[in-house]
């Protein structure tokens, strides 16, 4: 660990709003000359969830992101306020989105999400033992849910129908997790991803 | 695929400097309801690389991130004009981080970085076949390099000592692609892995 070799001279708020505030910093570089840095701030801290029932399906939450003016299929996931307990808020949105509850919580990992200009924090969870109920989302929401063997959800990140960060961190973990735990052996699992991106890629084509 | 369900009435220029421009949006939400939307868009792709030596080490580029005000340890990154190739930017980041230069390149896949927030893309790599030289960062970076093994990255992205989202990705897409390579077993994967993360867990208590 080193000290830091930027020096901040100035920070004045250019946007805010109720999820992020925009910082405009007159900055000394670490090569000593003068710079600017525009930090995007972030209210929340972003939640995931990994759902798997006993038959080794995860649930998927498909909503048309704005930001991208595009379809995204994502695992369960939301902002939770810094004072918030995360599991607590990470349990929230799976209910709310999902309508599914878990006995068994699990964290997987801590994410940066895009370090260069934000200060966007993520941390991912395995939900297990899991409960069906009713969802009942945020009104900004108009979301669809799709419950898939864990493989395909797997097989989805690794040939681009998944490109959320955090959904495929997490997915991938898990993966690597059964494969650690010796639930799958390497040929079986591959074969098995392979199978499934290959049917994709025949439905597709 | 659907249309979305968002509607924007206006839009305007927020902020904006060399990286990214703010946009703050007035929207109708797909509950019909009017709204806000602040949008982060980026001016480059975000590209990063697992660039791995034929001794199986990888190469991690350190740095203090601004945004966070702490250090990180990621694989080299960098932002990639939208005009300019991928893969000749992820080149030449990677020789001006760390000097090497790679005669083989693999796509690893594409990521959305943010997606409540921003449109920020990235693409993932690995090279192989790599010649090394020198360095040569841009002014504003003051960064550290380091060869590791390629397990002990990985055990870096498991125990929490690289939270950088593509760094992340990237080194648990290469790890999944070899055991279905079947170049390491699952066992001997998941003990090396222990064995790391517990020898790093015993230095630092």
């Amino acid at each position: 660990m080193t000290d830091s070799p930027w020096h901040r001279r100035s920070r004045r708020v250019a946007y805010e709003n109720r999820w992020l505030t925009v910082w405009h910093d007159e900055v000394t570089r670490p090569d000593g000359r003068a710079g600017i840095y525009g930090v995007v701030h972030f209210a929340n801290l972003a939640v995931g969830v990994v759902a798997l029932d006993a038959d080794g399906r995860v649930v998927l939450v498909g909503q048309h992101r704005y930001t991208l003016d595009a379809w995204s299929w994502e695992i369960p996931e939301g902002g939770v306020p810094l004072d918030e307990d995360p599991v607590a808020g990470a349990a929230r949105e799976l209910r709310e989105e999902t309508g599914v509850t878990a006995a068994t919580w699990h964290e997987l990992g801590r994410l940066h999400l895009s370090n260069s200009v934000t200060d966007e924090a993520g941390i991912l969870y395995l939900a297990t033992n899991l409960t069906r109920g009713q969802a009942a989302p945020e009104e900004t929401e108009a979301l669809e849910i799709r419950w898939v063997p864990f493989a395909e959800a797997l097989a989805m990140t690794l040939d681009g129908r998944i490109t959320d960060s955090l959904s495929v961190v997490a997915l991938q973990r898990v993966a690597l997790a059964r494969v650690a735990a010796g639930r799958e052996t390497a040929g079986c699992q591959a074969a098995r991803v392979d199978r499934v991106a290959t049917e994709h890629r025949r439905h597709e084509g």
